[in-house]
């Protein structure tokens, strides 16, 4: 079995993830430019929400171009990892009509913690079925960019007890991160 | 006729359908850690479901990948197969937001055993395609797994008459059953 | 441009179509199977979209199987099938729940009007665009099938006045028409 | 890394996009043929944002196939640009409603003006990677067409303060502007 097919499955549930996501951000009933100021921060949770799922698809898309066939472990771990993201618009939704709310952003960081472990799970299947001659483990080398990311997934949930805006802050500042293109598969890739 | 485009679209149905269940998954409105309790239930028949149609895009996968040409029959038996997948969403809705009453645990037993015919009646439809020496036969052999699942799913929906927990068990444990990688098609491929 | 992405695209669009249908089927508060009584005509109305948009699909892909490259007019051609489609989730739902008022039934037919006038321009487009040796004009020859589908939904708009339940009929007759395999395009494609 | 998947993503985000739309047009309670009426205006801002999206897809699959790699800076101008794209239903929805209010009919155009500047960032960003001989170039020109639209947008955004009919109009002349096939790709690609 070729990646090709699950590539198309993963894809489209990415798309409609990334897209289902904009049905939270529900239609006023009133009419006024000020019927969209509470609308703000549910803006603002999804288009974190959108460049986090943008970004994994991106990845996810890389990753997988280092695979050539697909194994039963790995089509597992793939589905595992669309399952931690079948919950961000939930999360997404959640944080953004509460953003003032502990528990949501508490919630929004378990999701991501739980995506990120899924993506790295996927990640160990792919370069064990390499082999010791991995692409995909001289690209991602010791991996500091999905470690960091977790630990900071994890200081922003303790920070969500103090301060839900601190939290919503180490969040975007981990999306910032990632939007940096990540050249190391293209690298190893083009050697 | 080939298989591309049946996959394409058998694709886009299961992506839409495995995530639009998480829409079932209301925001609430409370802000709480306890305003997540009540969810845990749905939570539980979300993951349920999701599994089941992993599974079955998996499995779905591996039997179009040993068909050539597609006729008009198989066809009509993909289309019924996506029809009673298309109403997972409703049984787990349903279930999840009930999980102490019985029609619900019984309504999905009975969803899954439409689902688990309509497959049976698709991959028949192939092997008849495929003539005497089909591979699809010799993969799927006498086909225990799925006929002790159909059992399994009569088996719960009884159950569900005494006891929706012990009816949710059963369709957990065929989950399970079904999630230890089904290597016969894979198998008689490589040989 | 070949007709890959549109392709693509229109599985896409009609595989959301397919799917967002089941979301009219509202999960009931109750938890007495007779809770599912009143969802039957929404069921059986769901059912017959069902059967429809996966008509449209296969006849869909069969026509455009027959296209080498996409001209400016197939695409917007392409668009407006797309287009009336896409208010099939609305009529059905609107159908479903009031299975015995007059107006939904006769603009379920005024919507099924349009899909099939959108599809047969698309049609001509197409034949128009290969010339006189259309292969898709030997295909469907005066198109007996089209023509006879679009009386029939008028004569069951007209119906719809006395009776929704002749109406309604009139639809799942012109269904059980199509869904009898077309091999119209097959056979000249075989010759 | 080539467009393939870049496409594929996109496709699936747009058709989820322009069929998530017609959720907005709620089916009534009312079973009277009045009970259309107000749909009316819902029905006709449908009927606008799904001629932008079908004339962005198109536009957007003439654009990429000018593109042999994808580099890290083109996908991230194409995520932007279905971020924005991906707001059309909202907007859509709140114009559709409140189509006689100043705020919906301006926001309209808000959203149209920045889905238009992230169409034109990634024109750039493709024309970039082609280097001086990019064949995008050569087909847009100057690109009258983008740049009378996003003008005309802002006069449509001045004008919704006065009348939001007046802005409305212009909307639709912009969409009847593009649905004249825009051949320019596809001259210089043939010569």
């Amino acid at each position: 079995m070729n990646t090709t097919r699950l590539e198309a499955f993963s894809d489209g549930v990415l798309a409609i993830v990334i897209t289902i996501m904009v049905l939270e951000i529900k239609v006023p009933h009133n009419t006024e430019p000020a019927a969209l100021v509470p609308l703000i921060p549910v803006f603002l949770s999804y288009l974190l929400s959108f460049v986090y799922i943008g970004i994994y698809w991106n990845n996810h898309h890389h990753m997988l171009h280092t695979l050539q066939r697909v194994s039963g472990s790995v089509l597992l771990a793939n589905l595992h990892l669309l399952f931690w993201l079948s919950l961000v618009p939930f999360a997404t939704g959640w944080m953004g009509q509460n953003h003032r709310a502990v528990a949501p952003a508490a919630l929004y960081g378990a999701v991501m913690v739980m995506a990120a472990t899924a993506y790295f799970v996927l990640q160990e299947q792919i370069i064990a079925a390499q082999g010791p001659d991995s692409l995909l483990r001289r690209a991602v080398g010791r991996d500091w960019k999905g470690h960091t990311s977790l630990t900071l997934y994890l200081v922003a949930m303790l920070a969500s007890l103090r301060s839900p805006a601190i939290a919503q802050a180490i969040y975007a500042l981990v999306a910032l991160m990632w939007l940096i293109p990540d050249r190391r598969i293209e690298r190893v890739l083009s050697d």
